[in-house]
Order: structure tokens, then sequence, then C-alpha cells
């Protein structure tokens, strides 16, 4: 299990951070077995036992506790990718590994449970903070690689870094995104040998 | 104007063609107005001021006729990529305008029209036969463009002509999908150039 993501409010003291903790546990359940789109804050209180006064002490509405739900799918998520790309010793590989962990990591998580699938989408959708951050993640991990490829005189140097970061991540985008994702599930199995190997050859000093 | 798909079912003569264009026009604008999911053959039927099983003479279903109003847009946005890739003397130079007039009268034509975007979202989604046609002839289009580079010596031969067209079909399918495009709009005025730009490189001989 990856690291859990805590709010970005200070926390109120080791029983108010496990209270979140509970609600949050209950909230993934609720929703997974309920959906998102359908399940109040009045449900989310009857299912924990609180009273939904005493759940908005601690959330301040349905989305703040979807974001925690998400940052902690896509914390899970990069934690998988992370982990694939350091079993690798050589950056043309770390790069291989890297797509091919985002499809995996992403899809399961994903098509496993239709109903988190719907937090994702609607995190996604209005671009919430922890998507952004996540991404932003996703981006250095990818500049990491290819820095120590330059190193090793695996990868070109003219092309500026940033360019190059940034086409590449623009090629990777659609396998993060879980609405793009569910539209690409025709070449869902080709595409991550066939992408990394058209960004190797773009990278050939 | 481009030319126009009529159905693969056989014609019956000039005056059934002129029926199914009127048809296909009045269905346009209905759904354009309406959208397409809210409107039933009924309202069509109406609409038009025909009978609606003198409608069902011509299209078996509503899909049949969104199928066709689908197929006029692709077909559309097919002659505005090809056009721009014909200004081009060079393969590489056509390769940078396919990318950017994919990405341009997709858009122009998905976000121009919200209710004509229903359509194909509906058609992209349930795989509809207009879209998966036009999907081949876009990857034609785009071997064709490879293959003359090939010969010219502006791109390189090693890697399988099959192989280089899926995966740069694969780095472009994004922006051909509604769904997909309606997903990318942070980075739509940078994807094109940067695109094609990493794909240029991964072509270098």
């Amino acid at each position: 299990m990856s690291k859990t993501v805590t709010s970005s409010a200070p926390a109120r003291g080791p029983a108010d951070h496990d209270v979140r903790t509970q609600i949050v546990a209950a909230a993934t359940e609720h929703f997974s077995r309920y959906g998102y789109e359908k399940t109040t804050v009045s449900d989310l209180a009857r299912a924990v036992g609180f009273s939904k006064a005493y759940i908005y002490k601690f959330f301040e509405s349905k989305q703040a506790i979807g974001e925690m739900i998400c940052a902690n799918c896509l914390c899970q998520i990069e934690a998988e990718i992370r982990a694939a790309v350091d079993e690798a010793d050589h950056p043309p590989e770390k790069l291989r590994r890297m797509f091919k962990s985002v499809v995996e990591a992403s899809l399961r998580l994903f098509s496993q449970d239709r109903k988190l699938y719907e937090i994702a989408a609607s995190a996604a959708t209005e671009r919430w903070e922890a998507t952004l951050a996540y991404e932003e993640r996703i981006r250095e991990l990818l500049q990491g690689i290819l820095q120590e490829g330059r190193q090793a005189g695996d990868f070109e140097r003219k092309t500026p870094l940033d360019e190059t970061v940034m086409a590449i991540y623009l090629v990777m985008r659609p396998y993060l995104n879980p609405l793009l994702l569910q539209n690409g599930f025709d070449y869902i199995d080709e595409a991550p040998g066939q992408l990394s190997s058209l960004v190797l050859r773009s990278l050939s000093p």
C-alpha cells in the first residue's frame, strides 16, 4: 500500500486525523457501492453514524471527500509507476516501463472499480487539485528519466529539455486520464510498446 | 463544401435520393437545435412534414440518420485535412500540416456546434461504421506521407512501415476523437507543434 494523502487543511491533532481517515474509508466504500454522483453527505453521515454537521467539521463538501479518495487512488497509481521505473537500470528501459505501467496501473484501478472511475472522471473533467498535482509529479518523473538519459549519452541533447518533456508527456497523457483511457481500449495492448518505441526513436542521439 | 456521403443502402432512383437528402438536411437542423438524444423519429417526421412510416422507408432508425450526418461531418474534416496536406511539397511539412489541421478541423466542427458534437460523441463511443471508416482513411493518408518521405530519403527506413504508421496514428488519435479532444483543451495550442516535432525527430534517417 502506498502513502496516503491527507488534506491540505492543517491537522487538528491525531484524533481528528483518525476521524478524517474513518470518514474517507466509509465514503470510499459507500461511493463504490452506490456511486459518487448519487451519494449525498447525508447518506454518508448515516452510513458512518455521525451527524451531517460533524462531517462538515472535517470536510467542507462531498467534493472535498471525493478529492481525498481521488488523491489516494492517484498516489497508488504513482507508486506503482515509480516502482516499475525503479526496477530498470537504464533510462531507455525506464521509459519503456513508465509507458507500460502508466497504462496498466491506470486501467486496473479505473476498471476494477467502476464507481471509483466515476470519481476519477469528475476529477479529470473538473480539473481537481489532486489531478493537477498528480500530472505535475508524472511530468517530473519523466523529466528525471530524460535528464539521466542525456547524462548517460542515451538520449539526444539538441532539443531543449522542456520541449522534450512536454512532447513526451503529451504522448503519454491520454493514458493517464480515465476519460481518455476509456476511449482507447481498442489499442490498449499495443499502445505502450508502440508509443515508447516511437519516443525512443525520437530520442536517439 | 466537400462531397456528401450517401447511405450504403442501394439508391432507388434520383427522386428517392432527393428525399433522403431532404430528411438528412431537416434532421441536421433539428438535431442541432434540440439535440440528438432528445429527438425522436416522430419529431423528425413532424418537422419534415412526412409520416413516420415514410421516413422509415428511407432510414431504418434514428441512428441511421445520425450516421449519415456524422459521415458528412467526418468527410468535411477529412477534406480539410487533405487540402492542408496537399498545400505542402515535402513529406516532413505534410506531416506537420496534418497534425495541425487534424486538431483545427476537428475542434472547429465539434465546438462550433455543440449539438453535432453530441452525435459525433455517440458515433465515437459506439464505434459507428462511419467513424471506423474515417479512422481507416486517416491512417491511409498518414501511410502515404510516410511512404513518400521514405522514398525521398526524408524518413528512416529501418522500422517496418506498418509499425511507424500505427505508432504515429496512436499519437494523433486523441485529436481525432471528439470525446478525447474535449479533454485535451489545456494543451490544444501547443500540442500539434510539439507532437509533430517529436514525430519528426523519431523519423530522422
